[in-house]
């Protein structure tokens, strides 16, 4: 099969490699229709995470169910699914909690590749989720986008605690941030600021619910959210980048008692302990439990009551995945959509 | 009147300086009953906080009103009054959502100094709270208690969330860490494991509601803990020194998911962002908003139905102030208490 493969920084190439097999009883394998580059994809590309040796990339997707192991029980062959850039079993206490991204026998999907015409998923009950009703081209980026970007810019708002009555300020203007504005209007926010300098995403932001547009960044971003907010800052902060400049924005934007939900992945943060111990905010993130928010996202997009696909606006055929790293890394593009 | 003056580290001497005098219509000054020495005080102690010149100390206290400001409408003279260690106006949105430590218009206690015989307290009307009923020993030191070490293990028991079914992991045996104790257990925590290598406070733990002890530091408590949670790890940390070791103690001590509630005053602290990212956990703390917790704290304690004065091991005369500072940082004693 087709499998997207990066060999090294900036170097991705589409090769073929022998289809995956069912290796534990727990496994599904899918056809996969879509996949995406993800702005994490990003890092290796840019070389900034080391990168020894070829690997298969992708922790996206959406599929139809080929084979399942013998020990498969909510999840058919036929399904349409949509599952989590992390397999979790489901049943351990940390799953139960909702914090499937870290399940006690989590697999990340990054490990086993998706941006290929097939993908072994594991613990197929804990990770996957059916969808049924008309797939529209809609519905389809919706669904796409959910594996990934949408829950992980939910579970930002949420660990925010965005809520009615609340300002919340969305550092990073990614399509996880911007999904971040849609979540925290969706869970009543009264203001939302969105921190961006470019026109397409500002746009984007506000057709997804922000309010407001703030394109200063650092020190002087920090003030110009404190005078939007009576000069106590934010209640609520997304941090969707993974920066030190990013977190400590984001933390200094929110007033004391509030809420950072950081979800960008972490590169060279380092957080001063005496700073954040007297900034009095909350600080909660990491990978996201996506599964724990896909039931409803789904439902959200399958009775069309939220359009998160609208961050797709490059949609290639697999073959030039390489376009879609290139576009995305030279922000030509928010995010790609890979087709099979 | 006398007063507590630091001169330089190890140097502590009570001396005459002038009483206080209103300054603001929202002044009181009060007559202090007792006052105490705090872990926090022992930080210029030894030496590791800098100090340039002679400073008066002391932010934790007890006492009968003298005076008040114009202004000041809901405490009287000759009201009986604990207070925060933070005066707070009690009306700004930072008082109002409960983080009245981070009052826009704060002003710390220990830069008034309470180790005195009278204090003005900023704020009176939001700062203090009267108490009604016999103050019988017991109540006295609790209510001393209330200022500071009681309020701040409550505020760390609630921000690391303890609560009915949970494990709760305490990170030192303080004041602080062991009224920490004492909150989880009130709070409903199904288990409470205190780490301590000191036998007399190992006793007051246990007291205090403790169901377990870890003598075991750094990866050894970590791992110490973990075998005592099924391998996941505690549901609630709380983090009572401020060091590095503590700090990641505490957060490596703590299942995905769960909440570390750290009040140590940070000293060198340095989080690692991806640590903190793939932990997962929920990080909150800081200077504890004490006086969200007074009213419910001082019916406690005047109903007897806690005992946190028992961290009182050493109380004193005034004069004898430099005998409970070397006492404290010698562990001789938990916690000094000075009476006028």
């Amino acid at each position: 099969m087709r499998a997207v493969i990066m060999h090294g920084p900036g170097d991705v190439r589409v090769e073929d490699v022998p289809s995956p097999e069912l290796l534990e009883p727990t496994d599904a394998i899918i056809r996969v229709d879509a996949a995406c580059v993800c702005g994490s994809d990003l890092w290796p590309y840019r070389g900034i995470a080391a990168q020894t040796k070829p690997r298969r990339m992708g922790h996206e997707y959406i599929g139809t169910v080929e084979q399942i192991g013998s020990e498969v029980r909510e999840i058919a062959v036929g399904d349409f699914v949509v599952g989590s850039f992390m397999a979790s079993d489901g049943t351990c206490e940390i799953c139960a909690a909702g914090y499937q991204s870290r399940c006690a026998h989590v697999v990340p999907m990054g490990s086993v590749g998706t941006q290929a015409e097939y993908a072994r998923i594991p613990w197929a009950d804990g990770t996957l989720v059916k969808v049924t009703g008309e797939i529209t081209p809609q519905r389809r980026r919706g669904l796409l986008a959910a594996s990934d970007v949408l829950g992980t810019g939910w579970f930002a708002a949420v660990a925010a605690e965005a809520a009615p009555g609340k300002t919340v300020a969305v550092v990073g203007d990614g399509a996880v941030g911007l999904l971040g504005i849609l979540a925290a209007s969706r869970l009543g926010a009264e203001r939302i600021v969105a921190m961006s300098r470019h026109a397409d995403r500002q746009a984007l932001a506000r057709r997804f619910g922000a309010t407001d547009i703030v394109e200063e960044r650092g020190d002087a971003g920090v003030e110009r959210v404190k005078a939007l907010t009576g000069g106590y800052g934010a209640h609520s902060t997304i941090e969707a980048v993974g920066t030190q400049e990013a977190m400590q924005q984001a933390i200094r934007s929110t007033r004391p008692g509030g809420h950072v939900g950081f979800v960008g992945v972490s590169h060279g943060v380092t957080i001063d302990g005496s700073d954040l111990f007297y900034s009095t905010v909350h600080l909660h993130g990491g990978p996201a439990p996506v599964r724990r928010f896909l039931p409803e996202l789904i439902d959200l997009i399958m009775t069309d009551q939220i359009d998160p696909g609208a961050v797709f606006d490059l949609t290639l055929p697999v073959d030039d995945a390489a376009e879609g790293y290139r576009a995305m890394d030279e922000r030509r593009a928010i995010k790609a959509m890979l087709e099979f």
